[in-house]
């Protein structure tokens, strides 16, 4: 007797403390939470909130201007393109959205392309025209001196408006490589003003859904000037444009040191932040794993997202934009988007009213730490539970790196 | 007899070929100039219009944050630097203009010292409020979260309003050292209001002859973040304020590698450009002697100058602001004043209409050499013959080190 | 009886379950230690290996250029310095080394000093000369075209030695401020030789067990060329001295993008490695708290340390150098401490055997996450079992800050 | 008679005017050198022992990453390239010698190259190896992990030291691309051993007669570290290789602010300077037309070979390394060639005397000003006599822009 009752005592034991312990760490992760003022059920909500557009072409192969390693496979065309990014966010669950460049995503018949997009659950949201890859772009495409070159891109851009009204898109991301090479080359303003009336075409013909976003780049493929260098020249041109023209931040596109945090906050201040490239840099444009150089500073960027309210949130468009030179396509890309939210769900945990005590206050070291608490608090248990309840992979890569696609991919 | 006449033709050889010869060179330049398509006495007048305003403070001791080396040769109140800026003028004859700093250049009775300006033929045009040296400021000056604080400083502003209104000065000029060195330390929109509700404070103070000039500057003596980091954040208080608040532009507070005649002519085309603060740099913010290390793009920087009149050119000011550490101060001044103007002269030269021409036509080489030619033409007799006329010393620099004034000074 | 029996069974669950939690965190931490091949005890020894030199200087006034901030609570000579470092000690326990400063902490007896310094548990074991701020310098010290000054400096640094010979110190560190702020104004390779000759003299005249640390700074306060600007002219002058010269890496004394961990790596490999100057900055020599801006960065230049054993380890001085303006200096010095510390916790997490088998089989994702498992592992367990073994306060902070040192320094 | 005599006068007047004027410029000149303390003659010996060496892959399409525009005037084979040089040498006159890339300039039968290329008054001087277009160096060549690819790597260099011996060339040129994009992705130093290795491999089995050129690189292609980025790394290659191993300086390859000058004068002093890639930049390496950005810079730069003796001079080999987007390859080559001819004449006429006085002295401006007055010293008439002299077109790049041969191949 005495023995059986000790074994059910025991096994007793066990089992309690088996999901005593299961529930631990979430309940020790609620307590910090707690702790700093924080309700776990608003950051599942924010954390649900967050979400990424993946580029088709950072499922291609990618290269930099010495050589493009093959990579046999890697996506061949917007069809590949489409399903790789459906397993990027069957495994994550964040990823719906798709960037499209064009030509590299032309394609006989969209319409197929977007029932196969709606069948697989991603949306193509971004349209990209390329404004680079033509001999006419040799000295500008809607800079350029010559209105015929200028007209040209124009049209192109105009088509891509066009592509995006078959999907609904709202958002028409333009970047321009233009610029000039050697002082003398070229007259900056008369390049504005074409610059303007280029756009000024543009915006007109854009639905009401839509919103052009402004991209600016410090240097490259121009070595001396760039027509868009910095946010300041992107915003002139927004604010000339119209309310739905803003500017789009790739985190690679600012000199050495640049404090990118500050600029966010600006433009939102501004109400003329329009979304995000992001990736990582350690020296140029190197279009890197987002958050494999630097991710406090990701942390900080993000940090400066949560005075938006979650509805003005989901109006910046958070976009990937890497070159995947030597990893492989869906992976890297499911490491950046599992890199993304992890630094996202850390920027949840500040305890904001400790920081805006002791900004107030003065304490500076204080202040600091409720930053540097919030970056090295383990979120796991957070990603792990939101991750449960929309039943997916608790490790996302992990979970892809052993799936029969990649198995098939790879054979 | 024939001994005679061949001593009276050689007599008359040697007159008629020093006379020729000594017109020969000007001749020759103004040939350079005519080919070019360019009229030496525009050449004059353009140059007669280029004045440059040197600040007080660089005719006082200067120095790094580790040391200031003594100099006790240097200025050490506002009178011996309205003598010091009279002798600079003396011997280049284009800075008439002083920029004075408060409270270094703070004096009992400020009518006293104008009077003794007006009789050297000094104005000052120009009042710099100090912001950084008080420890209230520790933590910001108009951007910081104590009201009382901000007001002191607004307060100190409008003091230096009311000194500007003695002398008639048409230039407040303001820069702010306000920022954080760590993140978290402070929340940046809350300070971009408070900044902007100061500016608005002074703004409405201010006659209205007088212009705000809002400096940026990418960092220092804040680490981690500054409140006004670069020309597009100065642009949007200028937008916000008004008319009279413009973008000063110092060459030494750029990110490596931007662009800072692309900037210039943007603010040009926007109608913002206050003003410069001339200096060089190779790093940081060095404060070195304008032109001594990148002559090149200065040249590129006052060549956007070019398009405006010389009615409009007149409105911006050419200020300086050096640190002369090493250097003794009135002869590092003349020097930066001649290096400055031999810039300016050689922007003179180039030959725009060529220079269109090339760039219409998309010759690179063409128009790129057009600034070369301009920039290694030799503009000493262009400049000699400016200061002829203008009864200056031919090498002011020379001619300053073995004055009277430097021989008592430096007894 | 059956309530009994289930009370008892209450009773025992609870203090069963709570024995068990409170282990429970840290043998989570030890298991997942284990999955990345790794002992607990070794990561204790080797955190208990890592102790960091403060600066003097650190616990006094610092500033900027533009202004030094009053602080009445920081320390103003060497006996208050050595309570402070004493405090930073007893609550960090990992800093009972000071670097001083000759003339800033000259006393009058160096003995008593000791004696002090002793009884508190700080070791003075570095010395540093000021070959800075003296107007003889003002064209460079041991590089000075004049022999008079050179010599001044030799002595200067002799002096400092003889200083180092009372403590025992096993450290002379130097820093040449020298270079020149425009070019032509001096010779570098004529210099070159005058810093050989020099440092040759010095070199002779320390003790066997003194290491000369050279230290490189890419720029300030010379703003045009510094003597020693790289570790590869720091290397050069090592070489030709001989194996007490050392190389040492600050970490804020680098060109932008600068790899700094290859530096430490190369170093290492060349076994000319002296030593560090820990901070943060992300502009110029900023500085700052020593992981405050890219904490990641400073995790893999600790990461290049994991390679050298235990016993080599101890011969690379790891120092802090930072200038506190804005910061409480205790509170700022224990912050870096610790900062310092779990980032150096986070590198010993890592799983080297998969490290290695990954970068082996050229799975650059893998290998990433290596690193990024480690640092984002939550360290505290391991911190705060390494503070209970060793008596510290779990949250040393927290604790200075509501100790009764600090209530007496800021009455 | 009287009006006969005034006639004949005023006839000997113009012609002896004419004939002093044409000599007046030149003797002006001379005038200006000889105050400086030089010798006409010394300067012509100099400028003729300035010899450039053009890169075969410049007369070659060139891009970015993101394009390279169609040039159908570019050379298309090694024949081609031949041809091309040999244009800009009898434009020039001091580009005798041409660097080829392997496997670029592959071709059946190097012999018959080599007799083109005599018969035209070129030499191939310089070999490289290309160690980065092979899917096999994705993760490294020489620092691969994989001993195979090394040798591979190992036997391509070998194959182009057997080229180079078929052109008795003295010069195999050595870039490396190897590095890695993300931390942890490798090992510093195992790398560091593998390259030592295979560079050892390849030094034994050069003629006596060659000198290997290792060259470093800040970054790119490379994003996380590159394997030699820096001066000092390629440095202790070299020194653990031997004598007939030496430094290539590419002007495009440090970081923002860094003084090349100095690390030119200091690889000079430890006879460790074998090279330069000359090319200009703004940002990053941008391979611009060399003295197209900072010419002073330039200057500054070639000061630092002046110290050489001419016989020495010569051992330093000077090579272009440009890629041409957007200009026409045969002209950006001629211009660049003669931009660096021209600000190396600049250079000759400093006056060294006034400035080692001055720096002696101390007297910073004075100094300053040696180099100014020379950087802007008119060099033309030297140039031109020089040019005379070697029957040369006065004005190459007019001379080549209105030649057949370019009617010819723009045809």
């Amino acid at each position: 007797m005495a023995i059986r009752r000790e074994f059910k005592i025991g096994q007793i034991l066990i089992i309690l403390s088996t999901v005593f312990l299961n529930a631990k760490k979430m309940s020790e992760f609620k307590q910090v939470i707690k702790k700093r003022g924080l309700e776990f059920d608003n950051l599942i909500d924010k954390l649900d909130n967050f979400k990424i557009t993946t580029p088709s072409w950072a499922y291609s192969e990618g290269g930099t201007r010495f050589y493009v390693f093959k990579d046999k496979f890697a996506a061949k065309n917007l069809f590949e393109r489409i399903k790789f990014a459906g397993q990027v966010n069957k495994y994550t669950g964040i990823t719906p959205d798709l960037s499209i460049h064009i030509p590299w995503d032309l394609v006989d018949d969209f319409y197929k392309a977007k029932e196969m997009a709606d069948n697989i659950g991603i949306n193509i949201t971004t349209v990209n025209p390329n404004l680079f890859q033509d001999d006419d772009y040799k000295l500008g495409s809607i800079s350029n001196s010559n209105k015929d070159i200028r007209d040209k891109a124009v049209n192109h851009i105009l088509d891509c408006v066009e592509i995006g009204k078959i999907f609904k898109a709202p958002y028409l991301s333009l970047w321009f490589a233009d610029g000039s090479n050697f002082p003398g080359q070229t007259d900056f303003i008369k390049r504005k003003y074409w610059i303007l009336d280029c756009l000024n075409k543009v915006y007109y013909k854009m639905e009401n859904y839509m919103t052009m976003l402004i991209e600016y780049k410090f240097y490259e493929p121009a070595f001396y000037h760039t027509d868009i260098p910095d946010w300041g020249t992107a915003l002139l041109f927004c604010q000339k444009l119209g309310n739905r023209a803003n500017v789009l931040v790739d985190l690679g596109h600012h000199a050495q040191g640049t404090n990118i945090e500050f600029i966010v906050a600006n433009l939102i201040d501004e109400k003329r932040l329009g979304g995000f490239h992001l990736n990582s840099r350690k020296y140029g444009d190197d279009d890197l794993t987002t958050g494999s150089l630097n991710p406090y500073e990701l942390f900080l960027i993000f940090n400066e997202l949560n005075k938006i309210n979650i509805k003005g949130f989901r109006k910046i468009s958070f976009m990937l934009d890497q070159s995947h030179n030597l990893k492989p396509k869906i992976e890297a890309m499911i490491q950046s988007i599992l890199s993304s939210q992890r630094i996202f769900a850390k920027v949840l945990t500040i305890d904001r009213n400790k920081l805006e005590d002791a900004q107030e206050k003065g304490d500076i070291i204080k202040a600091e730490e409720c930053l540097k608490d919030a970056f090295f608090t383990d979120v796991k248990p957070l990603l792990y539970h939101f991750r449960e309840i929309k039943n997916l992979p608790i490790e996302p890569l992990k979970a892809y790196e052993t799936s029969d696609f990649k198995k098939k991919l790879t054979l």
